[in-house]
Parts: C-alpha cells; structure tokens; sequence
C-alpha cells in the first residue's frame, strides 16, 4: 500500500531518505515568498515541519516520533533542520536508524500511515537557516575553460595557487532561496571593453552554475581549524545548487575583490538535503592529485573523498549537460580543511558550494558560460537558440548516485524561473 | 549624583545614548567565550540585556522600560539589538527619545537608579546576530596606496572600476566577535614569489583595517533594490571594525576570487552601536566627485552622506595614525544602493564595513600596510620597531565625532590583543 510501497528502483526508495522543511495547504504562502524573512523569519513558520521523503510521499517526521513514542521528537518536531544538524553526527545515524525502521517495519505502518502526504500537495521550504555561505571553484575542467575563455593569451588557463588551494570565495547567505523560487533577472553596471564608461540595466548575460552544496551541522571554535579527516563530524548532508550568474555585472565588479553583484541576488538550493550517510556507495577517489599538497590537504591516504553524483543540467525541460561530479579536482573535506586552516569557526547551518561542475567533454559543462563558449556557439533549444538566460525560461539541475544493491539514490531536483527585471528604483 | 551628572563633555553624555548587549558578572563566561555559538547560541544567553551607555554606565534598558512602565520593554528587555533593529525607524526615533528622556528628567531618576551598572563590573557582549557581512574598498587614499604598493608599474594606482562603482565583497559573519575577543593569529598557505612552492605556517604579515561598520535595521524584499535616499529607513547605526587581515595569506589566495582566508578568521567590531540619530551633526558632504555616476548613485542633489568621525589607531597604547572617515570617497548610502541594486535583499543584523579608512597624510592611514608601505619602512613604537604585528599586540581603535553645541559623540573602542597560532591540525 502506497506510501510505503515506493516501486522498486525508486530513487527515493528506502534506502536514501532525505530530510526537508514543508507545510501543509493553507497554512503558510508559497515559495515564492521565501528568502526575505531574515532572523525573525522563521518565528512566523509554526506550520513548518521536518519531513522525510519515501517516493513520491513526505512523512512529517515529528509527528511520527511522537506517535511512536520516541525520543527524537524534540529534533524533528521543529520548523527546520538546524536542531537536528546540531546534534552531531551520532545523533544524526541513529535518527536515519529509527527513521528507516519506521518506514520498513510493518509493525509501524498503521501507526504513521496518516502522516505521509502527497509531495503534491505540500509546499516546500529552504530547508535550514544558512549561517555563512562559501562558494569553492573545484573543477579543474571548468577553471580551464573560464581560464581560456577570459585570458585566451594566457601562458596557462589556470591561476598559479589553483592546484595549491581548493579556491573559494564567502557568498551572501541571505539571498539563498529554495528550489521552486522564481529568479528576478538582475539589474546592475557592465562595460565593454569598447564601452567609454559603464551602463546601468538588466544583465544580458544570466548563466547559471550547476553545482552540489554541503551543509554543516556540527560547529566549530574560533581559532581551531578542522582536520581533513573530520569532514563528516561536520557535515550533515549534501544538495544541489544553482549559482545564478550574471557575466556581464561580474566581469565589470570583480577586481580586485572577486565576484559581488553578479551572484549575490539568488542562489537556489534543492529542497531536500540528502545525509551523507545514504551516499557511502557513491564515494570515489578524486582525480589523481598532479601536484604535492601540503599536509593539512593531502588526503592520498585517505579513504575515497569524491562523490560519484550524476547531475543533468535542463534548460525548459531540454537536458543541455550532464556533468560529473566524480570528475571535481578538490574534496569537499579538503574545502573543509581549507576554510577552516586560518582559525574560522564553524556554524550549524554553514553551507558550501562545490564550484561549477565541468566534467571533461562539451556535453558535461556546468555554465552556458562553458557550453555556448562565451555566446560564440549558441546551444540549439526546441525552443530556440540560447546564448544565456532569457525571461521565462527554467533551469533544472537534477542528480542521482549509485546506491546499494545496483539501487540510485536521487538527488532533490533544484528549479528556477528566471523573471523579468524590476523596475529601477528611484534615485531619491 | 553618578550615574546621571556625566561630566560636562563626556562624549558618552545623554546626546549620544549608544545601545549595547551586556550581562551581570557570574552569569555567563567572558567575551573571548563568543563567536562560535552559531544560530543556537542565543538560547544559552539568557542573562544578556540591551544596555545604553551613559558616560562610564550603563543601563539596563528593558528593566528601566518595565520599572517606568513604558511599552518598549518588548523591543529593550531582550538579549540582543534585533528585535530594536527590526522595528523600524520610526520605533527607533520614538526609543531615543523616551531614553533620553529617562536619563535627562529628574523624576525618572529615583525609578532607574539602581537599573545602572558600572562599566567596568559588567560583560560586553556582540550586540546583534551579524546576518550577511560585506566589506567595502570605499577609501580612495587607501585603494590607491594599495595600487601603488602590490602594482607600481601600472599606469593608474585605481583599477578602471574604482571611481563607477563602490567595490565590495562578502566576508564571514560567524567570525565577527566583540571589542575584547582575543585574536588567534591564522595560519595559512604563503608564496613569495621567489619561493619554488607555497608553504604554510603562521601568518607573518598579519595586519589590521581601521574602518567603520555598519548595521541594518529594516529588512528588504529580494528582487526589490533599496534607493540610495532610504539609506536611513535601513540603516540603524554604526560601529568601529577592525577589519583584521593576513596579508601573505591574501597575496596568495585572491587572484582571481577576492580575499577568503586572509580575512576571514576574525573581524571585530565595537561593543556599541551609536545610532545615526546621534550623528545628525556629524554629517558631511563626501570628497567631489571626479567621475559622472550613474542615476542610482549620484547623490549630488542629496543631503550630504559623509560623516565626519575622527578615528584612531593605537598599538599597545601609542597612537600611530588618525584616519579621517569624511575623506572617503563612497558613501554608507552609496554603498547600501550599490549592494541591493542587483535585488540582492537585506537582513536585520546585516553587517557592512566602509573599508580601511586612510586619509591623504601619512599619518592619516589606516593599515599597517600602508603605514610601513609593506614593511619597508618599520614604525617605531615606544616597545620596539613594527611592521606587521606581533604576538601580545593589543590594537585598538577609538573615534568621536561633532555632537550638538560644540559636545563630541564617542564611538565605543574596539580592541583586540594578537594571541599566538594554536598547534596545527592533524592531517588526519
């Protein structure tokens, strides 16, 4: 009997269950209006409620442990997930223990079969509150291109600390947004090479990022950095990501201080993040290291830190990309290692981006940037040809893994609509 | 009688009233405990009250709001700046006035007397939760002593975008701290160019950034950008920050992404938040314009967005530069226009710095950077020669600006003491 009779071969099986934030019809407003809430945000989400996705179902979590009498109600009952990537990664295995003996045991089925609804009929909600926000730039392929694309004379592609340090670069946290949010085309000043002086107006150059974000739950102090092998005493779980660009306002603003206006005005992240511990059959070795790391980098006697998660990149339904991202130069546990070296804490709620997503051929780039070559080579769409982003159009990065048992283990889909520009605001 | 008869040109006397977090002695640890609470941290913080300094007091503001029956307990007896700061401007004009008038009319004093504590018995506390933290690059001194010193063969000190746009970038809100908090020197990977590798160790260059922070109120709605003449419907006050910087750190890492971990293992800022309200006289007309701006910067026909703060640097005591804030070339407004003018929203407790404040003197820069122009020319403090700190260093910036009838308005201090690197992780 549904829900609990997810068809065989279901990514969502079982076997992955990921955690998200929803709310029921009627009680709350759309995704829509996420993103603007601030701190006092979440003060007004009394109707949100952590759920666990089985097919095409979600259980409200909460209300499960407490029909069935058990003790992590106090981490699932809650608007969102922050308690429960606070509790440390012990917490976190016996949760998905109990949580997967719920959802298999027939014992339990008449007890919880009323707490599972429709994934149709619930709205979805950015999942936690995001304490920092750290975008990495950890594909060799993608570096390569954007290195040929911008400085074609350049003597190599890639900037000499690259193969030293996993790059990256604090993003804004408060303009993160959940899949299903529209994204407002943003305005800013660009100016072309040939241009006397800079012009204000909607960027014409939108692209997108295909990437994976990890999010931390187990905090950190200040002035201690966090070991390569820690990783996942920190980190909860992972998602995908779409790091909006805008190249025009980028390419103008970014020296020397690195990329502001044209990625702070929206980052989506899928809605279900997915705990790393449904992802350890995917684990693969990186690509063989070409330069000596330094030690607190240096993970060759480590056990596998990639991740073999196979994204599609769609733009209106059409796939344009499948990057890999078994093909990322750096770890996300040596991104960890790195962010913290100099001494910076981490917070519950910290959440990184891996960077672009570029796997080696034409097919698998992660940016229009890459795959139209800068606008030369425009892709052919049903719907026409595309250079970057035009109003109306919707990107969606999805994924899956190898799982147990010849099983996937899917990703939660990550979408946006891009919308027209605003009106200008007024100068006074 | 103490706490009310502040002697007559106390900059902390009623005309300045800045807003505080504070606790009692033996209810919570000390400030070097802050920074790595995260999201959960404030439930442990019970004891923590907003506070209003007058002269070397301060009082507890929501105990003075219930003893004098005033509806604002709901925004003052709290234990952080957030709820006043998400209240809005009007509710901030109407708190000023109703302290003022509690420490100013004779038939309040009885009432609240005993609601005052002096300073030196009480804990200081970061005075709000820092949403997004953005530092800015506003002072032209500055940017061009910066140009000169790591590019004297180029043919302008400015990068082409200086004088178009207010440049900026994201840091890190989860390592801000409070005036007091110990600094950890950093770690981290360094390269000179002579050198054959990257090597990592302690930072050698560490260095400081005198600038003014500062703090919004008022959320705004993603997708909607904020006009430059509603700088003061958002921004609630502002603060001194020292803006603590590893310089060999930076060199290394921020081609082509910006500045990352040379910055982001400690920022810290004062423990008093002066509200604008206080500084109406200390307004001034920015440095002319030598560049046409674009409509949603051009504040030509505005009242005039500078503000003339007198700060000071002083190492281990001794004074050695005095950065004059109304020489910088972009302003708070400008800034906050620039910052959302892509739709990127604000958030109540979003954080901004000026960046490094430096005048046109020598004696007026506001970096060690500058002040030994890299190192070549040493200070010399009364304990030995500098060119970046050392370890036991204690920095402190200090600053005051016009008040009404010829007073001073004092900003809080922000001080910090350099603490040596802490052993380095295990690689494993």
């Amino acid at each position: 009997m549904p829900p609990f009779d997810v068809p065989e071969g279901d990514p969502f099986g079982p076997h992955n269950l990921p955690y998200g934030v929803f709310s029921l019809p009627g009680t709350e407003g759309s995704a829509g209006a996420e993103g603007s809430a601030g701190a006092e945000g979440s003060a007004g989400a009394a109707d949100r409620r952590v759920g666990v996705r089985l097919g095409d179902h979600v259980l409200d979590a909460g209300a499960a442990a407490a029909a069935l009498g058990s003790p992590y109600v106090s981490l699932l009952a809650r608007p969102s997930l922050n308690p429960l990537l606070a509790a440390g990664r012990t917490a976190w295995s016996d949760v998905r223990r109990a949580l997967t003996a719920w959802v298999t045991v027939p014992s339990h089925r008449e007890t919880i079969e009323s707490l599972f609804h429709p994934l149709s009929e619930v709205t979805l909600h950015l999942p936690f509150e995001v304490a920092d926000y750290v975008d990495f730039y950890a594909s060799e392929n993608h570096a390569r291109n954007v290195g040929r694309i911008f400085r074609p004379d350049a003597e190599d592609s890639l900037t000499p600390n690259w193969k030293h340090l996993p790059i990256g670069y604090h993003g804004r946290s408060g303009t993160v947004v959940v899949s299903g949010t529209d994204v407002v085309r943003p305005s800013g000043q660009r100016k072309a090479p040939s241009d006397p002086a800079p012009v204000f107006g909607p960027s014409v150059r939108l692209d997108i990022e295909a990437e994976v974000g990890f999010v931390v739950g187990t905090p950190s102090r200040q002035g201690s950095p966090v070991a390569l092998g820690d990783f996942r005493e920190h980190v909860f779980g992972l998602c995908l990501l779409n790091d909006w660009s805008a190249r025009d306002v980028q390419a103008w603003e970014y020296v020397p201080l690195g990329p502001f206006l044209g990625k702070s005005f929206a980052t989506s992240v899928s809605a279900w993040i997915t705990p790393l511990d449904a992802l350890e059959p995917a684990r693969v070795a990186p690509p063989e290291r070409t330069h000596p790391l330094l030690p607190y980098l240096d993970d060759s006697d480590d056990e596998p830190g990639g991740y073999d998660l196979r994204i599609s990149v769609s733009v209106n339904g059409h796939v344009v990309s499948e990057p890999p991202f078994s093909s990322m130069y750096w770890t996300a546990a040596q991104q960890l290692a790195h962010m913290t070296v100099n001494g910076a804490s981490l917070r519950t709620g910290d959440l990184y981006g891996s960077g672009t997503v570029s796997g080696p051929s034409e097919r698998e780039r992660g940016s229009l940037l890459e795959l139209t070559w800068n606008g030369r080579d425009p892709l052919e769409l049903p719907d026409g040809k595309r250079t970057f982003l035009e109003d109306g159009d919707v990107v969606t990065l999805s994924a899956w893994a190898p799982g147990p048992d010849g099983t996937r283990v899917g990703l939660g889909d990550v979408t946006g609509r891009v919308v027209p520009s605003q009106a200008h605001p007024a100068s006074h």
